[in-house]
C-alpha cells in the first residue's frame, strides 16, 4: 500500500532531479510544500487533468512560483499532458516547464506566477470571479458555477504590499471559497525571517475579516486534510491555512536552511536526500503503484461528465440563460455586438461631442455594457474623476446581485490590476479598471503581466498629461505612455476625441485574450472631422486625419490625444503660411507598427524627413518616427502645478511653437 | 483669550479661501484635521520656523499630500518664509504653493507628498535615519540626535499595500520615535469607505507590533494632546493614533461628505462655513492674536540654540567625531574621497577582473563603503544575488549598532525604495538599495519620487537582461531600462565592465541631492580596454571604445553593458571584412545627453548616419541614436526561459547578426 508520504516524495524527487538536470531553480520550496500539495491535489482539488480549460474546475495558483517544479510534478502526476520529457527539459529553450509557471506554455497553470504576492491577487480575482458569475447564472437548485480556488504562497508574497491590498479586499466581499495556504517556513532568500519578518501574520488575516487556522504542521497529512476541510466547510470568509513548514524536506543538509531554496541541492546531496526519504527509484522513474495513486484522469473526466449533466438540466430549465452562459464562459462577443458597436462608433463620430475623452469613455462604457454582461469594471477610489461608473454599474464585490459589474477597488492600483489579471482569466468577464495615469506606476508589473500572462484586462488611465492642471508634478504623467508602450504586447491607445475614444474601446473588447491600456484626458477635446475611410482607419493605429488642399505637403505633423487639435491648428496656420502640411493622428502606435510596410508608408512616407511628433509626453520615445531631421514638441522634465491652459503654454504646447518648429525642420 | 478652536479655525479658514480662491484643491483633510494638527503643532512639534533645516527638528510629514493647504497654513502661521501672497497663489505657476507639497519648491516641507502611501514610507525613513544615526553618534548624556518623525495619513494610505509594507518593518524595527496620526474620517473618494475598506486598522498594526491609541476624537483638544503624550512617553514601539474626524469640519453642508474632499466649497458654503465656524474675518486675513498664539518663531530658535549648545558640549567631549558629524549633516563627502575613488576606478582598470557587473559592484562598494560611513546599504531579501552586502555590514534595522549600515528590507521593493527617500532626505546618509531590475516594477513610482523630490538615492538593479537565463520572462527585464531613463533627471547606469562599474558607483555617489540607477548584470563581462582619456570620458555618459586603425569608420555600433563585449567583437569580426567601424560605450544615455553639442558630435558625428545600437532591451529607444537610417540590435518581445547563452542566440545577439546589421545599414 502506497502511503502518502510516499506519494508526496515523488514530488520531491521529481523536483529536486529536475532542478539537479537544470543546475538551476528552486528545489526547497516543492520539497517543503509536497505533503500539503498531496493532500489538497488528492483529496480536495476538482479538476480534470484530460481536460486542464474544463469551466468548474477549482482554480489552483501557486503563488510563490519559483517553486514551479512542485506544480509541473503535480501535473504530470495527476494526468496532464506534461510528459515525464519535458520534465527532464525544466528550464530549457521551447519546453513546456519554464522557470516560472506561465499559462501560455503549460496546460494546468492557470495564471503566471513568480513576480510575488501577484498570484494571491489573481486568485482573489478568480475567487472574485466565481463569485460573480454564480451571482449571475445561478439558479436554486442550478450551482453550475461553483468552484473553490487554492492558492499557495509563501513569506515573500506576505510582505509584498499587493497582499495587503487583495487580502484587505477578500476580506471585505467575504470570498468564502478562496483558501490560501501559506508556507510559513521562517525562511527567505537572505537567510530566517526574524530579523524582517515579525508580522503576527494570523492576526493580521483576523483584522481583514479572514477565517485563520492557525499552526498546522505542513507535514501531518491528517493535519492539513483538517484544515482544509475546516476551510471548505465554510463559505463565510476566505480562509488562511497557517502551514508549518521545513524548506528542502528530506535533504539532509540543507532542509531548514535557504540553502535548499534557490539552487540545485548538488549530486551528493540529491542521492543523500534519497536515502532520508527512502526514495529508491532513479532520476525521473516513477513506479507504476506511484502513478496510481496519483491518477486523477478518471476521477476527473466523471466530475466534468457530471457538470455537464447538471448543466443539461440547467439548460432546459433555463435556455436562454443557458445560451448567455455558454457564450460567455466561451468568451465569444454577442452576435450583435460587431454591428452595434459599429453603430455607436459611427454616431459619436456624426454627433461629434466636445467633450473631455474620460467622458467620451464614459458615454462609450454607457453604451456598450448593456451589450456586454461580461463588462465588470472598476477603479481605485477613483470613480468620479475616472468616469468609469456607467447608468447600469452595480457593486459587484458586496452582496449578491445578479447584475453585479462594477467593482469598488479602494486605493489599491496594484491589487486592482493584478485581481483583473484573475477576472480574465477565469472566463466569463472582460474586466476594466481605472486610476490617474501616473498611478499606473503602482500597478506596473501587474500591466505587464496582463501582456505577458496575456490576459484581456482593459486598463483605463485619465487625467494622461500636464492637463490635468493644478494637482501639479506628482500626479502628472510625463514617462508612462512611453514606458507602456514598451510593454511588449501591450496597446497602448491615446485618443484624440470622442469617435477615437469608442473605436479604442471597440478595439479593447474585441482583442481578445490580450490586454490594452486606454488613456484618456482630464479636459475636453475638440472633435476631429472624419471620411467613413479615415473612421475606419482609426482601427489601424494612425492615419492621415488631414492633408493640404491642391498641394503636396511639405512636412508631416504626428500628434495623439490633446495634442492632435494643436497639430491641426499649427497646420492651419502653417497653410496661410503657404507651408502645406500633413497631420497624421496616431492613437495607437503598436498597432500601427504591425501594419504592413505599404500602409505604413502610406501615411508616413520615406522621402518625407520634415516630421515633427507633438505628445505632451517623453519627447525621445518619437524619435522613431521623426528619425535624426525631425523634431518633437514633448515633456522633457516634469510638469508643474497650475492651470492647464498655462502649463501648456509653459511648456512650448503652443500653436506658434509647434508650426516654428515645422518651419525649421523643413529648413 | 484665543482658544485651541480658534487657532484651529485659522487653518480651516485659510484652506478653505486659498482652495475657493483657486477654484482647486481639497478642503475637507485640512479642516478635518486642523485641531489635531494645531495640538501637535503648537505643543509638542520641535522645529525652527526660521531655520526648517535645523537639523535635529522634529520631521513632519503629510502623507495624505492632496490636503496641502493644511500644510502651507501651519508654515505661514507659525512663521515659516511662506507669506499670505504665496496662500494666495495657492496652485498657481511658479508659486511656493502647489498642488501638493513640493520639497523643493516650500521652505519646511520635508518630502513632496500625494502619491499615497509614500509619505508613511518616507517618515518611516525618517524615523530609522535618526535611529541610526543616534547609533553612530549620540554618546552617554550626548543626545545631539533625538527628533521624533511624525506623519499624517488617511484611508487612502492605509489602503495602499506600501503601508503594510513599511509600517510592518517599522515595527519590527521598533521605530519608537515615530507617532502616526491616521485621520479616521471614514470617507475616501468613491464615498463611505465601508464597501471598500472594512479593515480593523488597530488590529493590523498591533499585528506589526506597533503601539495603538484607538478612538481618539479628532476635535477634542485634550484628547489628542492625551493621544500624542501617550505615543511620546514611550520610545519601544511606533505609535498609530487613530483620530476620528469630520472631513470638512465646520461646512453646514458637506462636512462629513466626499463633497468637501477635492473641490471648492463654493463662495456660499464658504461663507456659511464661516457663520458656523463663528469665523468673522475676510479672506486671507488672519488677526494678531491669532498670528501670536500660532507665532514659533522665537521658540523654535531658543530650541536651536539649545541644540547648539549640546553640539558645542559633545564637540569638546568628541571633536573627532564631531568633525565627521558635521560632515554627515552636511552632506560633504570626505576629503580624501575624490582621491581615493578615482584611485579605485583607475585599479580597477588596470586589474580588469572578468566578472559579472554585480560582482564588480560589489568590489566597489567593499572600497567605497570604508570611506564613506554614511553609506546605507540594502536589498529587498536578495542580498546574496545583488552583492549588496560587504564585508563591513551591520544589519542597521534591528538592534542599536554604532557600526549599523545595512537594511534587511525584506521582499518590499516599493517600501524599501520610499524608505530610501526618507533616509536620503533626512541627511547624514547616502542610501542604496537593491533589487532584480524586472522588479523596478514593483518600485517604480518611489523611483520616480526620487527624481521628483529629489532625493539622492541610489538603486541598484542586477539581473539587468535575458542574460539572468532560466528564470524566464517573468524575471527578465525588457522595457526597464528605456522606462527608467524617460524619468525625468533620473540617471541610468548600464555599464560594460568593472572599471565602468566602479565610475558609476562613483558618480552615483557624487549626484548630491539625486538620484541614480546602478544597473548590473548576473553574468560574467569581459574587460575592455581604455587609455586615461577614454577611461575619464566613461563619466561623460557615452565614449568611443575603439575606433578602426588606419581607416575612417564607416559605421558606428553602440552599446552598453554585456553588449558592449559583443559589439567589439563584432567590430573585430567587420574589421576583418574590411567594413571599419567605431564602437561607442553609451554607458548612461541621460548625461551624454547633457554633454556640450562638440562632444556629443565628436562620438555621434552628423555625418554618419550608419548606425547600429545594441542593447539587450527595448529596441525601440535607442532610434533617438540611431535614426530611421539606423538600426536596432533590441529586444521587441518578452524573453523566455533557457540558459542566458541560448537566449542571446535564440534573440539574435550574435557577432553574425550584429555584423550583418551594420552591412546593411551601410547599404
Amino acid at each position: 500500500m502506497t502511503t502518502r508520504r510516499e506519494l508526496a516524495n515523488a514530488v520531491r524527487a521529481l523536483a529536486m532531479d529536475a532542478v539537479q538536470q537544470a543546475n538551476s531553480g528552486h528545489p526547497g520550496m516543492p520539497m517543503g510544500m509536497a505533503d500539503i500539495a498531496e493532500v489538497l491535489w488528492n483529496d480536495f482539488l476538482q479538476h480534470n487533468p484530460t481536460n486542464p480549460k474544463w469551466f468548474n474546475r477549482d482554480r489552483f495558483v501557486l503563488s510563490n512560483g519559483h517553486g514551479s517544479m512542485l506544480q509541473y510534478a503535480l501535473l504530470h502526476l495527476t494526468g496532464y499532458d506534461l510528459p515525464m520529457d519535458q520534465l527532464k527539459r525544466f528550464r530549457q529553450l521551447h519546453s513546456k516547464t519554464a522557470g516560472h509557471p506561465e499559462a501560455s506554455e503549460t496546460p494546468g497553470v492557470e495564471t503566471t506566477t513568480g513576480p510575488l504576492g501577484q498570484g494571491l491577487a489573481n486568485a482573489v480575482g478568480f475567487a472574485l470571479a466565481e463569485k460573480v458569475l454564480a451571482d449571475h447564472f445561478n439558479r436554486p437548485g442550478h450551482e453550475i458555477v461553483n468552484h473553490h480556488t487554492y492558492v499557495f504562497l509563501g513569506d515573500g508574497c506576505l510582505m509584498e504590499g499587493i497582499s495587503h491590498e487583495v487580502a484587505s479586499l477578500a476580506g471585505t466581499w467575504k470570498l468564502g471559497k478562496l483558501v490560501a495556504i501559506y508556507d510559513d517556513n521562517g525562511i527567505s532568500i537572505d537567510g530566517e525571517v526574524h530579523g524582517w519578518f515579525t508580522d503576527n501574520t494570523p492576526e493580521r488575516f483576523e483584522a481583514y475579516g479572514w477565517n485563520v487556522v492557525r499552526g498546522v504542521d505542513g507535514h501531518d497529512a491528517e493535519a492539513i486534510k483538517k484544515a482544509i476541510t475546516a476551510a471548505t466547510s465554510q463559505s463565510d470568509k476566505p480562509t488562511l491555512i497557517c502551514a508549518r513548514t521545513i524548506i528542502g524536506f528530506g535533504s539532509p543538509h540543507k532542509q531548514g536552511k535557504e540553502e535548499s531554496h534557490g539552487s540545485a541541492l548538488g549530486k551528493d546531496e540529491v542521492a543523500l536526500t534519497r536515502d532520508a526519504l527512502d526514495w529508491r527509484y532513479p532520476a525521473f522513474e516513477i513506479p507504476a503503484e506511484i502513478y496510481a495513486g496519483w491518477d486523477h484522469k478518471k476521477a476527473g473526466a466523471e466530475r466534468e461528465q457530471k457538470w455537464h449533466d447538471a448543466v443539461a438540466k440547467y439548460t432546459a430549465a433555463f435556455p436562454e440563460l443557458a445560451g448567455e452562459f455558454n457564450r460567455r464562459i466561451a468568451g465569444e462577443l454577442p452576435s450583435d455586438w460587431a454591428e452595434k458597436s459599429q453603430a455607436f462608433v459611427e454616431k459619436m463620430q456624426a454627433d461629434a461631442p466636445d467633450v473631455a475623452s474620460r467622458k467620451a469613455s464614459q458615454m462609450t462604457i454607457d453604451a456598450f455594457a448593456p451589450l456586454l454582461p461580461e463588462l465588470i469594471g472598476g477603479s481605485a477610489d477613483l470613480a468620479g474623476s475616472n468616469l468609469t461608473k456607467w447608468k447600469g454599474s452595480v457593486d459587484a464585490g458586496n452582496g449578491r446581485d445578479p447584475k453585479g459589474n462594477y467593482v469598488y477597488y479602494g486605493v489599491r492600483e496594484f491589487g486592482m490590476s493584478a485581481i483583473a489579471n484573475g477576472l480574465a482569466l477565469h472566463g466569463g468577464f472582460i474586466p476594466y479598471d481605472a486610476t490617474f495615469l501616473v498611478f499606473s506606476d503602482y500597478a506596473r508589473n501587474a500591466v505587464r503581466m496582463s501582456a505577458l500572462i496575456p490576459a484581456h484586462a482593459i486598463h483605463v488611465y485619465t487625467h494622461d498629461s500636464i492637463g490635468l492642471g493644478e494637482d501639479g508634478p506628482t500626479h502628472q504623467p510625463v514617462e508612462h505612455l512611453a514606458s507602456l508602450r514598451y510593454i511588449p504586447n501591450n496597446q497602448v491607445w491615446r485618443p484624440c476625441d470622442a469617435a477615437e475614444s469608442a473605436m479604442s474601446w471597440k478595439l479593447a473588447i474585441e482583442r481578445k485574450g490580450n490586454p490594452a491600456c486606454l488613456v484618456f484626458s482630464r479636459q475636453n477635446l475638440k472633435p476631429q472631422q472624419r471620411s467613413a475611410q479615415q473612421l475606419a482607419d482609426i482601427a489601424r493605429g494612425a492615419y492621415v486625419l488631414s492633408d493640404p488642399q491642391d498641394t503636396k505637403f511639405k512636412a508631416i505633423l504626428i500628434a495623439t490625444g490633446s495634442e492632435v487639435e494643436l497639430a491641426m491648428e499649427a497646420a492651419r496656420t502653417l497653410a496661410q503660411q503657404n507651408v502645406p502640411v500633413r497631420v497624421v493622428s496616431m492613437p495607437c502606435t503598436e498597432v500601427f507598427d504591425a501594419q504592413p510596410l505599404e500602409y505604413r508608408e502610406a501615411v508616413l512616407p520615406g522621402w518625407c524627413r520634415a516630421r515633427v511628433a507633438v505628445e505632451a509626453a517623453s519627447a525621445d520615445f518619437w524619435r522613431k518616427y521623426v528619425g535624426l531631421d525631425g523634431d518633437v514638441v514633448g515633456m522633457t522634465t516634469f510638469g508643474a502645478s497650475a492651470p492647464a491652459p498655462q502649463l501648456f503654454e509653459h511648456f512650448g504646447f503652443t500653436v506658434t511653437h509647434v508650426a516654428d518648429t515645422v518651419k525649421r525642420v523643413i529648413g
